[in-house]
């Protein structure tokens, strides 16, 4: 593990003592003498962390944390403030600020090298799904994150403790975001289940806990692909240093020692949501792109390429089984013309409101696509001809039997055209497709308005 | 840093002892007594890294590495040989079988836990990537890479040493993956500049280096996000374990020892060519996804999402600077008509060329879009009226100019009807596209093949 460390201090000599402590263990270092250097260099060089002096004249510490937090280009670098004194007041202003965590002076090795590492590996694990997603940003079919929004959510904290509470975590409760609850539970296997259920969003684990090893609890926690980068707070007495190494070295996301001070939990647990929920919003971006890439944006029925990909699995698979498989191809009568007449929004309305009487006369095993302008495909795994003759059917009066009411108040009569195949031994899914659509267009020239099969 | 281990060795003292060992460093273990039940667990549980045992009854290690790097549940974890006997031939045998690694009983603690740190630090860095993948792989618009392809692929291997040469790299390269070329550097600073302008695919490091340290070298290689994740092997004497276990802790991919044997050597760089490889891969899914989300599949203009999402940003620019954006709505005459008249294929044929006269038409700033069946919009920025007429009638000359060929060697002639507009004072781009439109109208109630500006 190394990373790209910028430190910050306008005292050359702090910031000396702290560079030759970091190279030493391998870690790559740069330096900033003031909070308006830090911030350049911070969205230039984008280091992996920064260790942000406080007390500095011109903006201080808090200032800078601040403004790196609120940029969207440094937003995502974990910040550590680095104070002369352990000021409680101090600590809570760093977190409000955004600070990631904090280190007292003199720096001891051993909470330095742990933040560090701690802090770099939770940004290096998210970093790839970062990349992705603001290539997505800049292309504008992705959105950024809406931090303010994440606060707003309901979370659910687990505390796994011997006690009967955690007297902070009531107590602060004024100071902890909106629409918090707290479960309390001593088991330390009932907490690691309902952790893979996903019930909690933050489990607080008390390390002074005799009941299980409480090291052995986030060692679970962190083994496992669904709950590897869950937000984990650990809970330690001022005697338990070496248990809080060990603890942040298995993966534990950040830590408070006792007495705990209320204000101080509200604003870690924050941090932790915020973080978790921001991973989230990364791994559902790649979903979106996933979705826009098979959706058809108007209807929200498939797209002709997912048609392409599922539908020739659905062919291959009745091929195996043996079982049937019907295609229905659809057309909107007179379209062209309505277009027209009422305008493109008249036409997307229409598109609109034949793809949902279609997708309600379907059934869920069915695959609706829209494959161009005007026009659906309906592949039917598992449906004989007769089923097939049903269902078209049923689509013809679906979209036939009630007037679509246009924007304008207007109403207008829209119909469909049919075209029913039945896959054949050693068809594709093209040319089962072609036949319904040969079927169509007989459709079409016998008057509109009906269901033609293949072999008529 | 914790992991789910799945042990197998046929004796379950050996099973027993490393379990041990492997809980008192907080390890998540799973235990199998034979290599049929290793491919069953691995696959059902997907530990994150496979201690296996070469020398067992039924299935031995070799076979069994061999079935879980061939199975798509399990390819990806990572696969270390546990081997009685410190034997070249039977490394060479499991590399060959796809092993990333191995260790020789009894097994000292400082190599398994570099071993398995480095290896689960690897697969749970990518495994984000992966799971992003595999849903887009399920819908089926995602391909599963082909291993076997990336061993043709040409890489060029960048040797960071003192020496003039690494022998067994010369005269290995008759078990070298083909196409693979070896460039020698003593300067490591030169070294870095490489690998930072993506030269070499992989880097060799001789840890007996003097003229640079070589570990500073690892480390500088690990910070920075674009090398990240570079195969970087290590290269060292049987006196420098301790170099070795520190060049792990940095993050170097894997090491041998001299002297080099030329056939471990080929089979060590082919295994980390094919893991960068394949990330490479599952990065370019992701952008794929994205390419899928804003283009249009049949004619590879860009589709009516991306009109919207960068239309409106162009727009906004130019509000802002003042400079003028024209657009052209574009739609093919009497489609419907060749359409019912050739058949589906000969309209998306037309489609397809008259898109790629447009492209040819326009220029690299403008914003060319497929908005519907067969309509376009162009997006002009920094574009005043006189040059979007222009363009426009570029566009109507390329399209009508020469008749478009059919796959069955008809010829049509085809036009396509254009209409015109300029950015207003606070007009956002749907209002600017709809004035295009209209015009566009005109243009088809006054004979087609013609432009029609909005104040017509």
């Amino acid at each position: 593990m190394t990373a790209r460390v910028l430190v910050v201090d306008d005292l050359e000599p702090n910031v000396k003592l702290l560079e030759a402590k970091l190279r030493a263990e391998y870690f790559e270092v740069m330096t900033a003498l003031s909070g308006e250097e830090a911030i350049r260099i911070a969205a230039e060089q984008q280091p992996d962390i920064v260790l942000l002096d406080v007390m500095m004249p011109g903006l201080d510490g808090f200032e800078t944390c601040e403004r790196l937090k609120a940029n969207e280009k440094t937003w995502h670098i974990p910040v550590v403030m680095v104070t002369a004194l352990d000021q409680q007041a101090d600590r809570v202003a760093g977190l409000k600020a955004g600070a990631d965590d904090f280190l007292t002076k003199p720096v001891q090795d051993i909470a330095l090298f742990a933040r560090v590492k701690s802090l770099t590996r939770f940004k290096q694990m998210t970093d790839e799904l970062r990349h992705r997603h603001e290539a997505g940003a800049r292309m504008g079919v992705l959105s950024q994150a809406d931090l303010s929004k994440f606060d707003e959510q309901h979370a659910t904290i687990l505390a796994v403790t011997d006690c009967e509470s955690i007297p902070a975590l009531d107590q602060g409760s004024e100071h902890l975001p909106k629409h918090i609850s707290v479960v309390y539970e001593n088991d330390a296997r009932m907490a690691l289940e309902a952790l893979r259920r996903g019930e909690p969003d933050l489990v607080l684990i008390d390390l002074s806990m005799e009941s299980y090893d409480p090291l052995r609890l986030c060692s679970a926690i962190r083994a496992f692909d669904m709950t590897r980068l869950a937000p984990l707070l650990a809970i330690a007495s001022r005697d338990e240093t070496r248990h809080v190494v060990r603890a942040l070295e298995l993966g534990v996301s950040d830590y408070l020692m006792t007495p705990i001070d209320s204000e101080e939990l509200a604003a870690r647990v924050r941090t932790q949501l915020r973080r978790m929920r921001h991973i989230e919003h990364l791994r559902s971006s790649f979903d979106q792109t996933l979705e826009m890439a098979i959706m058809d944006q108007l209807t929200g029925l498939y797209n002709r390429r997912f048609l392409g990909a599922q539908g020739s699995r659905l062919v291959e698979e009745a091929h195996k089984s043996g079982e049937p498989l019907a295609c229905l191809m659809v057309d909107i009568d007179h379209f062209k013309m309505v277009n027209d007449t009422y305008g493109h929004d008249a036409g997307d309305h229409i598109l609109k409101e034949i793809a949902a009487r279609l997708t309600t006369s379907v059934r869920g095993s069915d695959l609706a696509c829209r494959t161009g302008g005007e026009e659906f495909a309906i592949i039917m795994p598992r449906t004989p001809r007769e089923s097939a003759h049903e269902i078209a059917n049923r689509v013809l009066r679906a979209v036939s039997g009630d007037k679509v009411k246009l924007d304008d108040g207007q109403t207008l009569d829209v119909t469909v055209s049919i075209g029913v195949s039945i896959l054949h031994e050693g068809d594709k899914l093209a040319t089962v497709l072609k036949r319904a659509d040969e079927a169509l267009y007989r459709s079409k020239q016998n008057g509109r308005n009906q269901v033609t099969d293949e072999a008529a």
